[in-house]
């Protein structure tokens, strides 16, 4: 079993304060993801900035793509970006064109998608899925349990790399012990952190000493 | 039934040719939407120029948000945003906390929905939502016919203000004769035409001459 990797998701509204985050992090983490939020604030230049800082790190563009999958997967490759997220509802035409144009795809999983849509996407060539605890679900009141563990490890029986994502702290990484987990990934959980370098440390540590 | 709205669609590469086509055609059209590659692209900053050139037009920010509802609402709502679009696999929280933020969200069909997810849509106070044919849908060979007409019909049933997308043409306006459709989205139908102002003006004139 692979030790899994750890990644920064910067869902920040202004580039500035994304920059000055993923500085202090950016070479402790081995994935960085450039937001929704920050896409959608501050466009293709989000990812230029963060590809410039890093020429080497694996970015990932969290477009959430629906539709235009070849536009949009062509733009953020153009913008550095090795990855790209697709939503689950988008149709498989949809995730076939953006397939062709970025390293991988990872498709997204809200809402009432089903494992025999996950085969669908398999069959497709798509070797990626994040798993993800709705921030706003959280909110309401959701939280990582059984269920979720189940399906994630159904989701990785079907042979997808799964990255799990949304309320994540060092002390639930253990949750997962066991489990062939591809990604962690963290937003404010280091972003938020009082010293974002030590909370990424730690979150690198407990992995190794989880699955190392 | 209401003369239905035209809205033109901006899936701009960049913000230039985007001001460059929208502003032959922003005084014909009533709604006019910054499409999700333009917001990829060129970020808040597209959204803003729109409403700088069009402070009085409904604009609509085409995010497909489907977490952090509250954030991406009030980012685009401050960028000069009335309308905001949700896709529809984001969870009932995201939509809640979406469309506390801007006038009205649309919740934008993709994938396997269901009739019976509109209903909860329409219990949390969403009055819109935006049947669409997936541009590589239609590349891969889909088009309008009775069963999408069946669906559209159905969601105005439901009280939904339903506006229909997706390779939509002069001649095709004729099929929802007599259905009470509240937008007709188009891009390049109008952006892409020789003369994008008479594309314009024919898609105004037959939708006047059909439901006028």
């Amino acid at each position: 079993m692979a030790v899994p990797n750890l990644q920064i998701a910067l869902d920040h509204n202004e580039l500035e304060s994304a920059i000055q985050d993923v500085m202090k992090v950016g070479d402790i983490v081995d994935i960085i993801e450039v937001g929704t939020i920050l896409c959608l604030q501050e466009g293709q230049k989000a990812i230029k900035c963060i590809r410039a800082m890093y020429p080497n790190k694996i970015i990932i563009a969290d477009t959430k793509c629906a539709d235009a999958g070849t536009t949009v997967a062509k733009n953020v490759a153009e913008g550095g970006a090795n990855w790209m997220t697709a939503i689950c509802s988008a149709t498989l035409p949809t995730m076939e064109a953006a397939l062709k144009e970025v390293d991988e795809l990872q498709v997204e999983l809200y809402g009432d998608w089903t494992l025999e849509q996950a085969k669908e996407w398999y069959k497709l060539g798509i070797s990626q899925v994040i798993y993800h605890q709705s921030r706003d679900a959280l909110l309401a009141g959701g939280s990582w349990g059984k269920k979720d563990l189940n399906q994630v490890q159904a989701l990785i029986d079907l042979g997808f790399k799964v990255s799990v994502t949304g309320g994540l702290t060092v002390d639930t990484l253990k949750l997962f012990k066991g489990m062939d987990v591809h990604t962690f990934i963290t937003g404010r959980g280091i972003t938020g952190a009082k010293d974002p370098v030590k909370a990424a440390s730690e979150f690198k540590t407990e992995i190794r000493s989880i699955w190392g």
